[in-house]
């Protein structure tokens, strides 16, 4: 079995990390390698895949898989398989409560009396009170929502199609989303880019959110309108954003988001792919694809994730 | 049964909520009070106790007791009794969280790559790799250790007397508190201020924290030398230090605290005293003793907690 290693960075540190976890396979690294079996793939190069006739199966190193399905290249009738967890579910609850923690117990408020010198205690609330929206509870979001739901917060989420998680108030279709804006404090998103969401979070729908709340975007930047968010944050509507993703990366040099005071940039670090993990589980999926056995997390191409 | 109220704020409020949790007593609020059994104190007035000749017990409102036993008028053959969690381990659970995920998920490092507009990511670190010490390790900073233990961060504690956590490596004595603060990138000070502690985490102490450790100080400002903090943070020796708690509470204005760019400072807010959860445990210890039943949370004098 052959399988192919073509990533934008950091090839050597994938195939040794593949290596280890599947070594009844050849690998073989690059847009030049031979014909393989399979291919793991991230942000790889066009031409890569002309020169690979024989794929059964193409693996993302990633969850967010938009910009495979964006080369027009991509074979159409090889299934591509996206990252599942593999420790990102864990690195994103790390994010949020992080997120979460910062606003319930007001750290930037804290931080803003501070630099004025000023000794401003604030009363206690219990978590109850403090309502967390999630939209996108897949994978990733689902996991962020149980676990906030856990610690004790209020929590709501929404998706595409009716979900049901442990303690956690979920919703779908426009009356949820508006249910979710108007009752969040904090609105996470955990959105897969897709036609259905791009733009997702526009002017009108951030305004539905109550005033002082925060918003943390972890998916993917086209989800939100940039303009609508300024306008927001400059209007103190929205309290403050963390942002850890945006529509090109790395952002621009004087882009108006590195220096909104209300702005705190992640360099698209919520939730990396741990390289141990991601093998383990592209090793095992590998084996039961040859063993002729069914695996999770094929993408529908239809749905776009 | 009457029970005296005195605080050096909000009476009203604490007259109202203990009300509400023992209605069989009369209550009574500030210095003026008729003679009564019970007293619930917070920074009284020196002149409460010598109006108060028959009191069975005293109790305070916050966990620390060191201000009420630096009284020369407090009675000394009257029990005092400090208040026992009661939703402030859960409040300083929160302040840990937050402050050794913004370490470990490296936010203030990104947010320093923010203000030089640098996109800057950082790998992956799994949670077993970062190192917290906690020091006291009892009703608070106890339940603190074992919560970010059971989080998968690796805690040690210490402790004046020999103590055993779930999953935290406890130790005690000079060789324990060696070992923890040379092994500690976040270090989180819940220490009881007493002769034994005051200034225990000087130049000297401070120095065996590894290069770039964080320092969050949530008991009491005296367990730290102030100048030899400073110091290791302008070295960047400490890289970060998070103080709720100071010498001269509120702190003075022109203190270099406020303004030192690597100092978070909350208004000594880590875990406040719920009204409603802290008149239960009074009402129910008062209850006891008029039952002839023992209680816990009797300060041990001669320790001084």
């Amino acid at each position: 079995m052959d399988v192919l290693i073509c990533t934008d960075k950091e090839q050597d540190r994938w195939h040794d990390a593949l290596a280890g976890c599947l070594p009844e396979a050849r690998l073989h690294v690059g847009v030049d390698a031979p014909p393989c079996d399979y291919a793991v793939l991230w942000k790889p190069p066009a031409a890569v895949f002309a020169r690979q006739p024989r794929l059964q199966a193409m693996f993302s190193l990633g969850a967010g898989v938009n910009g495979l399905l964006a080369m027009p290249e991509l074979p159409r009738d090889v299934p591509l398989v996206r990252m599942e967890d593999c420790g990102m579910a864990a690195q994103m609850v790390e994010y949020a409560y992080y997120v979460a923690l910062r606003q319930f117990r007001r750290f930037r408020q804290f931080a803003a009396a501070q630099t004025e010198q000023r000794w401003a205690p604030r009363g206690f609330r219990p978590r109850a009170k403090f309502h967390i929206g999630v939209l996108g509870i897949g994978v990733l979001g689902g996991a962020v929502a149980q676990a906030l739901a856990e610690f004790g917060f209020t929590v709501s989420g929404w998706s595409r199609s009716p979900k049901s998680l442990d303690g956690v108030h979920c919703t779908h279709g426009d009356n949820g989303l508006n249910t979710v804006l108007a009752s969040s404090q904090l609105l996470l998103v955990f959105l897969p880019l897709t036609t259905a969401t791009e733009g997702l979070l526009n002017r009108q729908r951030l305004s539905q959110l109550p005033a002082g709340a925060c918003l943390a975007n972890v998916s993917r930047g086209e989800v939100l309108d940039d303009e609508a968010l300024l306008d927001a944050l400059d209007r103190g509507h929205i309290e403050e954003a963390h942002l850890d993703v945006f529509r090109h990366e790395p952002l621009a040099a004087g882009h108006r988001y590195w220096s909104h005071p209300r702005v705190c940039i992640t360099p698209h670090v919520a939730a990396l792919t741990p390289y141990a993990i991601a093998c383990i589980q592209v090793a095992e999926k590998i084996r039961r694809l040859q063993a002729g056995e069914s695996i999770t997390g094929i993408v529908d191409r239809a749905r776009g994730y």
